[in-house]
């Protein structure tokens, strides 16, 4: 039982009010199994160049079950760097050296294949159907993709066709009416669940997240409060992981998955996305227990739940 | 018992991508007591011109328990017109035509100082501060201030002496960020609950509205999420007129008000802001029945509250 994610695995240079790091382990599919392994086995599928350092290799095998699929390229590692404006809504990228990154092929270990939850972290298209592809036949029962508004530009129909074949759709707001080429938001959910996935998980960033699926439900979660946020990058690779995460164990114990399951996934993949903005790289994530994520999730509860019984209206509100 | 309300009767020019308003209803005061006297009593203390129109007057009768503060004076009545960009999110002033209000000096006559609820809709936070003078020993058990970004860049000072007189203060988060002039609105929440407020309420537009308490409790509640944002002008006048008058209702039935009060209050608030959303003017609001409220209520526990009980970590996840 297991969660394959294929991603990037980066060194990012980034620079906040509150610091800067350098060639802090970055990329998707690192910020993913950090997450995803507090909850279920991880295999990771990427590359890096020959130049990647050996302590984030430990790490990285800490968290993945096997790193049996981490590609070590000649060449150089997949570089960005950024720079957060002072409110850290925006960002500006500083530069963004793909390397080994840019021949990335992705090639699954049989077992891989078999895992039940498959995520295709936010890379071309064209390799997230690939990777599909790969994956039939496998046994999958949840897939789940994340994409970016560089590919709903450059390759809108490879984007198309790879949102027709998976099961969940994790997109930023602003990417889903891009995608969908309009400001009403309800109306680009419909148009991205007409293609086929069964559920929508639309990203808010500082607001949360929303879960809307193709039978009409609606779900929101607001984000969990933290003091500062120290460095949002990865918050949404971070946020999969918790979700995806929560979704295996319900897959492993034998669940089919309810409403109520993805509903309380939602609420574990804000939880782990606060921890990624709490610090740089994935400096809090890798600290994070079981315990940490039971507390945010009380937490979760009470700031989100009221009692739900009220009578309305003047004639009656005094008995309420 | 009773909520009385001071703000702007205005005359307002509404263009959105769904179609205009010319010359309809609109003004702080308008909204609040259309939707506040679904809860409760209303007493609107306002000024209009000689030209304010006999229908509205008529209507804003029905919405209130009497107009004896609603002064005619010679000249016009304060008319706005604005344009709504097609995201809805931002929106271009037309024009602003002061006319009476410029002059407005509200006169409450005694039995409004007894009302139990007093809301400071958006105006100078000198008559604010004028107005809870005139409440000073009525016996007002909750008194609520909005207010607006020219207030805190043209009379800051004079905005900071009544926010340390109210018990609860209303306002957008990118507001607050500027009263407080930090980009983290925890920092800005502090800042103003340090004044002495009880309970700050910040709004965030289509996201919903936080609730936090100076005792350090914290709640949120998403947005009622509606089909199509028709005009959202006083949406937020809508949102204080279902908050304070929910707990109006709770404060008549004798209650002291507990944090689970404030917590439905903030649902009852975002409510009635979806439905001023949905038409021009106080076009739905003026339609909206108890049963309405009560179903939306219904839905926002549906689409908020999640299965509480969760066991964390790799070990324990399968029985939960």
């Amino acid at each position: 039982m297991s969660i394959t994610v294929v991603g990037s695995v980066a060194l990012d240079t980034v620079y906040t009010p509150f610091g800067q790091a350098q060639d802090a382990l970055g990329g998707s599919a690192s910020y993913f199994a950090t997450a995803a392994s507090l909850y279920d086995d991880v295999n990771l599928v990427g590359v890096v160049g020959e130049d990647f350092p050996q302590e984030h290799l430990s790490f990285l095998r800490t968290r993945s079950a096997g790193l049996g699929s981490l590609q070590v390229a000649p060449g150089k590692t997949f570089r960005w760097g950024g720079r957060y404006a002072p409110d850290m809504n925006t960002r500006e990228t500083l530069y963004t050296e793909l390397g080994v990154f840019a021949e990335f092929q992705p090639s699954l270990p049989v077992a891989y294949g078999r895992a039940e939850v498959v995520f295709l972290a936010n890379i071309h298209p064209a390799l997230q159907l690939d990777v599909l592809q790969q994956t039939e036949g496998g046994g999958a029962k949840l897939r789940a993709l994340d994409t970016m508004n560089l590919w709903i530009e450059t390759t809108h129909d490879a984007l198309t066709e790879v949102l027709r074949k998976v099961d969940v759709v994790m997109i930023a707001e602003e990417e889903a009416r891009q995608y969908a080429d309009t400001p009403n938001l309800r109306t680009a959910a419909r148009t991205i669940l007409e293609l086929g996935p069964k559920i929508l998980v639309i990203k808010q960033g500082p607001y949360g997240s929303l879960l809307m699926g193709a039978d009409g439900s609606y779900f929101v979660a607001p984000s969990y409060p933290i003091e500062e946020v120290r460095d949002p990058t990865g918050a949404g690779d971070a946020f999969a992981g918790g979700f995806l995460g929560y979704l295996a164990t319900r897959l492993r114990s034998g669940h089919e998955l309810a409403p109520a399951d993805y509903q309380r996934g939602l609420v574990h993949g804000n939880i782990l996305g606060s921890f990624a903005c709490e610090d740089f790289s994935v400096g809090k994530l890798k600290e994070v227990t079981a315990a940490d994520i039971a507390g945010r999730y009380q937490k979760c509860v009470s700031f989100t739940h009221f009692e739900a019984a009220w009578s309305a209206g003047k004639s009656t509100a005094a008995t309420a």
